[in-house]
């Protein structure tokens, strides 16, 4: 298993500090969560069914006609290298960790690449994987970049391939709903794979959700491979309607983008300055970061650390007196 | 994809008929169902944790000392076949058809049995697959059996074989919990896999919750091929407390008996005198059965159909009301 934050448990343990005592700040869920109402017994009790309301939620907030809801964009990560006979991989790096592991246990041949190298030799591999923003560092490529990156790129798959063997563009856009004018679902075409979550900009990272947004071929063979039944009764009910709040979506990127620059400015005045993030997290590189990370986790505070370059990725404050207290530790440790 | 009971939103279609006047008598979920406490909303919002509660009452539920959680039976169903390399796979038939899918599809040479074959033949195979009770027959192999049937087994694999590598008995066991006595889950070693189900004995289809009971070295290699988060916060939460409700276990063992015996004492006073079955379903065979399965269906009763041979599965109906509108639909659909 791959390291990953979130893991509040493991930190109880270690600093001898309660659950409760913790502000977590070890992911990019976002803290202004979509309020769940209670569920309908139902959707506890029955086996889940795909004609719900969930894929026409899904359709209108992302704005495409085909997509597939999985059990978390996880569960589409692991699933994708399964589909292709082994080819040649480039993931951006750094990145989310789990995408180059996938394509590894899958047997492929699987290259790093920072992003700008990703672009500038994309044709020279048959799957890329790049997320925008990326995670951890915010990096990200315009629309038309990616489109005409794609277009060059389909000689790799000749015109008479399978769905599943032409070049594909692997695009995760797990942090992108704050800015959804620059997603690049809308504009998918066969080759383009785009991954979306729900758990972070809905706070509903529990429910394990996410989106794949692909040519139909793809998603038929996406949704064989993960078999029947792959999301709950109770995440289909409460995701749908997540979706369709069209009211706490403009809040919620509203207060998004405030609490970020709010976080950018707090780690600045630190002399953390972020080298980079999004709307949910910020990514600062320090020397030191390994032993910032121990310092704040002694005040109780949880955050992510990164190797190559040492980096700390801070998530979001949820209310003032978290940002407070972030302020005050900040203050503590790098006196 | 394969066929299964449940789909109501489809027979809605098919029969015009709204979905609040069904019947569904379609699955082997109990209608008697574990009732769900309202859900702390940190289930929804952070990212589940492997550490909490979960773990441990399953091991008490299970008496086992290693368990893994999954999403659902299935998620391990579709798993284990890429664990191996291409084998040798008898898989009991008639049976849950998904085994022989998922063994298909990852490229093993499938045979399938029925229940006395499999038992005879069972060191002509490197994997071994079958349910007890059998779904949906109900048929069954007792404890002392499987142990001595898998102790022969054991040159198939050499004693130097990886774990991964030696001679698999797969038991599924997701109808077992009324007769908790006869589970192998607690015989498990190297060699043996014993999947359960929360979804039927809890009646907690829509949680998507199983476990898988096997060696450590098995359960870790499925546990990496399974990823992080696989099941949902909420699902974790509600089934580590309904493992736990040892009053409920009781009350359901004898709610479930006594509502089986009772289907069965009506499905033979109308002529279908249950071939099979357990205590979550019977199984009747009929020359006729999928022109009655439309019969009952018109009057917005569903029940499950199987070919080979010809057959229908009925479910336990939940209360009086639903035991008396079964008994009026068979006098009218068999007059």
């Amino acid at each position: 298993m791959l390291e990953h934050g979130g893991r509040l448990g493991r930190a109880v343990r270690e600093y001898g500090i309660p659950r409760e005592a913790w502000l977590d700040l070890s992911t990019g869920v976002s803290p202004h969560v979509w309020p769940v109402p209670p569920i309908p017994p139902a959707a506890w009790h029955r086996l889940p069914e795909d004609d719900d309301a969930l894929s026409e939620s899904a359709r209108a907030y992302y704005g495409v006609r085909h997509v597939l809801p999985v059990a978390g964009s996880q569960a589409a990560i692991a699933a994708l290298p399964r589909l292709r006979g082994r080819s040649r991989v480039a993931v951006v790096e750094p990145g989310y960790a789990e995408h180059a592991h996938a394509w590894r246990q899958a047997g492929h041949d699987v290259t790093t690449l920072p992003m700008d190298g990703l672009l500038a030799r994309a044709d020279e591999f048959d799957v890329v994987v790049l997320i925008r923003p990326n995670n951890p560092t915010g990096d990200g490529a315009d629309i038309a970049s990616l489109l005409a990156l794609q277009a060059g790129r389909e000689p790799v798959g000749a015109a008479t391939a399978a769905p599943t063997e032409r070049a594909w563009l692997i695009v995760d856009e797990a942090f992108i709903d704050t800015r959804p004018e620059q997603s690049l679902a809308p504009y998918v075409r066969e080759g383009i794979v785009v991954l979306r979550s729900v758990g972070k900009f809905f706070g509903l990272a529990g429910a394990r959700a996410g989106f794949v947004v692909a040519w139909p071929g793809l998603l038929d063979a996406l949704a064989e491979a993960l078999g029947p039944w792959t999301l709950t009764g109770p995440t289909r009910h409460v995701v749908a309607q997540a979706l369709s709040d069209r009211a706490w979506h403009a809040s919620a990127r509203a207060w998004l983008c405030e609490a970020s620059s709010r976080l950018a400015n707090l780690l600045t005045r630190h002399g953390l300055s972020p080298a980079g993030g999004c709307e949910f997290f910020h990514y600062c590189v320090h020397a030191e970061a390994r032993a910032l990370q121990h310092a704040l986790a002694t005040q109780a505070i949880l955050v992510r650390h990164f190797d190559n370059p040492q980096a700390l990725r801070f998530g979001l404050p949820g209310d003032d007196e978290a940002f407070a207290r972030l302020d005050r530790a900040l203050a503590a440790v790098l006196a």
